[in-house]
C-alpha cells in the first residue's frame, strides 16, 4: 500500500493544525548497534573520517561508558568471547546465554524481547540492519531459535557447512510445534517495519511450503526491494530486502587488497632474526561499486524513523545495526569496516536530529562484542633494530585522508576468519540516557534500562 | 629527616583542636596511570579479579569516558601509536609531541608540567611508580630530556643497546647547558615525594661526577630504600628507590610460564590446514616471591598522601604509575599485567578513602596509551572445523578464579617486545570530574582539565 508524498504532507499540516495531540510526547528507543565496535575500531573510524584530533558524531554525545559482555556455557560458566547471537540475545531480552542463540536462554527456551514487549503495549516497532535481516543481531529482537544458523526454512533442517555437520533447529521446526526458521518468524512478526538484506532467506524454500516471502505478502506487508521504493511512504508493515544477504559495504581497499601477509626473504624464514623483510604496499579506501544499488544506512534510517513516527502518539522503539564492522573485520578489510563506521556516523545523525525535535527519545549506541582488528605501529616501535621486525598474522597499511598511514593487524586466527575478542565495549547516548544508564553496565542492564525508559 | 608517629599524632590531634584551619578545604588532583591499560586489560582484570560479571573498584567511579591518544612524527603529522614518553608528556604537559619525548615538545624544547606549575604556587606534589622513577611515565611529570633513555649520567651520553646505536641527549647534557639526565633531573626537583624503583640510575655514575643519589642527598631528601620505612613519616623531601629498576611485579604464570607459541605437528607445518595442534597448558596465576621485598602500590600510595597531605591547607598534585600492566605485556605475561591491575585497584581503593574525606579532590584514572594484549575464544569460535585452527603469535591461557579458561593472545609482533596499539583509552573520575571532564577527550585536554582544576 503506498501512500503519495503529498498526501502524507497534508496529513502531516492536519497533525499540526490540532493544536493539543500534536503536542503530545511520544517515547521512543533508537538501539544502534555497531557490531564488533570496541574501541579499535572507534579509533580507526575516528583517525580515518575525522583526523586524529577530530570528533566523530559518536563523541559528542553526552553519554558515554562501557558494557562488559557476558556469555556462559551450556552449564552456565562463564565464557570470555562472544558471539553476535548471544550478545544480541542479551541486550534484546536481559538473558545471558550461550554462543549461536537467538531470542532463546541456554535451555533453548524462549525469551521475550523489549521490541515484543514494546509492541505488545502499542509501541510501533523497527529493525534496520546492513546484514541479512534474519543475521543473529536483527534476529534476536525478534526472532527464537536455537542456533543462529536456522535463518530459512532449507537451513533450520541443519546440513553440512565449510565440511561442519550442522544439525539444525530440531525444536524449532513447526512440524515440531516450533516457531520455524528466523525469516518464517519475521515473517509473521509484530514488526511495523524490517529493512536489510537477506532475500535469499525470505526465498528459501523446503519442499512445496511457502517461503518467508509468501508468508510476508499472505500477511499484508508490503515488500520493498529496491532503494528508490525508500522515497515513498507506506501504510502498515513494511518489509524492505536490498540484497541476497548481507548487504555490500560502502568502501573497499584499493585494487580490491585487504590486510596482508608480510613478505619475507627466504633467509628470513629459515631463521626470523636475519634476512629481510618487505612491507605491503599502502591501501587507499575507495567506492565499492556494488554498494550503489544499495540503501546506505543513513536512508534505510531516515525512512524507518519517519515510517515509525508518523501518526504516533505512543511512540517506538527501533534497532539499528551496522553490521560490517564485525563483518569486514572477520575478512580483514578495514576499509570494508571503515566505511560502514561512517554509514553507522550518518545514520547516527539522522537519529540524533529525530531525538532534538522529539525530546522523550532515548538514543543508545553500543557494540555487541569486541573484535580482532588491532591498529599497531607504522613503522614499528622498535626502529633501528638490526633484525627484521614485523607483526604475525595479517596487516593492512591504510593511508588516511589526513595524510598518514594507519597500519592495522589482525592476527587472531590462521583461517579465513579473524576470531571476536573479549574487552568490554563502549557505550554511548544521548541526554536521555542519564536517566536509565549508568557509566559502567552488563548488555542485560542495557535491556533493563530500554524496559523502564519505555515503562514496560 | 624521620618524625616518630606519636609526635605525628600529637600534632593531628592539635590541628583538629585548631577549629577553622582545620576545616580549610585542601584542593587535590590525585591522576593514576595504569600503562597501556586499555579495555582489553581492564576487562582480562575484571574477568581475574571480580568475574566476567563482578565489579572492579574502577567499575564503581561515578564518572568515565574516553581520551584519544595524540602522537606526532618530527614534521608534526599525525602517528596512530603512541609510546609512554610521549603521552605521559602530553598528559603532564598538555604537549602533543613525539615519540620518545619526555617533557620536552617536538622541537626538543622543555614545556612547563602541571606538577612543575603545581608547585610554583605552593601544592606539595608527588610521584610514584612501580617503574623506576626515572621511566618514561613518572618522568614526564618532573624531567625533560630528548629522549626517554637519557635516565641517567651515563645513558645520556648515548651508547649501543640491543645492537642499536644512540645517540643519547646531547642538547640535555650540564656541559652544553642541559638539565642533565633523568635521574639528575628528579634529584633537584622541587617535588616532594618521589617513590618507585630506579636505584641503579641514581647510582649511575659518569667519571668522577656525584651520582644523582649524591645530589638528592645533598639537596637534603631523605632517601628511602627499604619497604618497611613506609611505616613511619618524615619531614621535607622524600624520594623512595626501592628496586634497582622496574620493581618485581606482584603475580607471574605458574611454573614462570608466560604466553606460548601453539604446538604444530610435522604436518601442520608443512600445510596449516592438514594435521593437528595441541594447545598450551594451562596458567594459574601465582604470586612472584621476588614480590616479597617490595612495597606495593597500595602501601606507597597511603604513604604519598599522608606524606601530602599532612599539615597541608593548599592541597597537593599525585600521579602514581602501576607501570607494568604495559611492561608485562610487552612480554607477554597476563598473570603479571594482571597482578598490577589488582595493585592499582587497592591503590585506587586508598585514593578514594581519601577523596571521600576530603571531597575537593580530583581522581582521575586512564591509560597513557593501548597495548597488544587480546582476550580471545577457547575453544575457538570455529569449533568443528575439519582443519586446525590456532592464532598467530602466542597464546595464554589463564586459569581464573571462577573456573573458567581466560586466553590471551599477544601477536603484533615477532620480537620479544610486543607493539603497543593504537585504541582510544578508558577515563574514569570520581564526581570532581564533572566539573572539568567530558566524555570524550584528548590526552592534552586532561592536562587542561587538571590546571584548571588546580586553578593553574
Ligand atoms: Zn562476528
Ligand atoms: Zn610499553
Amino acid at each position: 500500500m503506498k501512500l503519495f508524498n503529498a498526501p502524507a504532507l497534508l496529513a502531516a499540516f492536519a497533525c499540526l493544525a490540532m493544536g493539543p495531540l500534536a503536542n503530545a510526547n511520544p517515547k521512543s528507543v533508537i538501539l544502534i548497534i555497531g557490531d564488533g565496535f570496541d574501541d579499535q575500531h572507534v579509533t580507526m573510524g575516528r583517525n580515518y573520517l575525522s583526523g586524529q584530533s577530530g570528533t566523530l558524531i559518536l563523541d559528542t554525545m553526552p553519554f558515554r561508558g562501557a558494557v562488559q559482555v557476558e556469555t556462559v556455557d551450556a552449564a552456565g560458566s562463564a565464557i570470555y568471547v562472544a558471539d553476535s547471537a548471544n550478545t544480541a540475545t542479551t541486550l534484546a531480552t536481559g538473558a545471558v546465554t550461550i554462543i549461536g542463540r537467538v531470542g532463546k536462554d541456554r535451555d533453548d527456551e524462549r525469551v521475550q524481547t523489549v521490541l515484543e514487549a514494546a509492541a505488545a503495549v502499542g509501541y510501533k516497532t523497527g529493525i534496520v540492519s546492513t546484514a541479512s535481516v534474519t543475521d543473529a543481531t536483527p534476529a534476536a529482537f525478534a526472532a527464537h531459535v536455537g542456533v543462529r544458523a536456522c535463518e530459512n526454512p532449507v537451513s533450520i533442517r541443519g546440513g553440512k557447512k565449510y565440511g561442519v555437520t550442522f544439525e539444525g533447529c530440531p525444536r524449532d521446526l513447526v512440524e515440531n510445534g516450533g516457531a520455524g526458521s528466523i525469516a518464517e518468524q519475521l515473517a509473521n512478526a509484530n514488526v511495523d517495519l524490517i529493512l536489510g538484506g537477506g532475500m535469499e532467506h525470505f526465498a528459501a524454500r523446503f519442499e512445496n511450503n511457502p517461503s518467508a516471502l509468501d508468508m510476508t505478502t499472505e500477511a499484508g506487508a508490503t515488500v520493498l526491494t529496491r532503494k528508490d521504493q525508500l522515497d515513498d511512504r507506506y501504510v502498515g508493515r513494511v518489509v524492505g530486502l536490498f540484497a541476497e544477504d548481507t548487504m555490500p559495504v560502502k568502501w573497499q581497499g584499493s585494487n580490491g587488497r585487504s590486510a596482508e601477509d608480510i613478505e619475507r626473504s627466504w633467509l628470513n624464514l629459515a631463521h626470523e632474526m636475519i634476512g629481510s623483510i618487505t612491507q605491503p604496499d599502502t591501501i587507499a579506501c575507495v567506492d565499492n561499486p556494488s554498494f550503489e544499488a544499495i540503501p546506505p544506512l543513513e536512508t534505510m534510517t531516515r525512512f524507518a524513523i519517519d515510517h515509525l513516527s508518523r501518526d504516533n502518539e505512543k511512540g517506538f522503539f527501533l534497532t539499528i545495526e551496522s553490521a560490517s564492522i564485525d563483518k569486514q573485520s572477520h575478512v580483514r578489510d578495514p576499509c570494508g569496516s571503515i566505511g560502514e563506521i561512517e554509514q553507522l556516523e550518518r545514520a547516527l545523525s539522522v537519529v540524533n536530529d529525530y531525538a532534538a525535535r522529539n525530546p522523550d527519545t532515548l538514543v543508545i549506541v553500543t557494540a555487541d562484542h569486541a573484535q580482532a582488528a588491532q591498529i599497531v605501529p607504522d613503522p614499528t616501535l622498535y626502529t633501528g633494530l638490526p633484525i627484521p621486525v614485523f607483526s604475525p598474522g595479517k596487516v593492512a597499511r591504510v593511508e588516511t585522508p589526513e595524510g598518514s598511514l594507519m597500519r592495522i593487524n589482525y592476527a587472531t586466527n590462521n583461517i579465513r576468519s579473524e576470531e571476536h575478542t573479549g574487552a568490554n565495549v563502549p557505550l554511548f547516548a544521548n541526554e536521555q540516557g542519564n536517566a536509565v544508564l549508568t557509566p559502567f553496565m552488563r548488555q542485560r542492564e542495557i535491556y533493563q534500562a530500554m524496559m523502564q525508559y519505555l515503562e514496560l
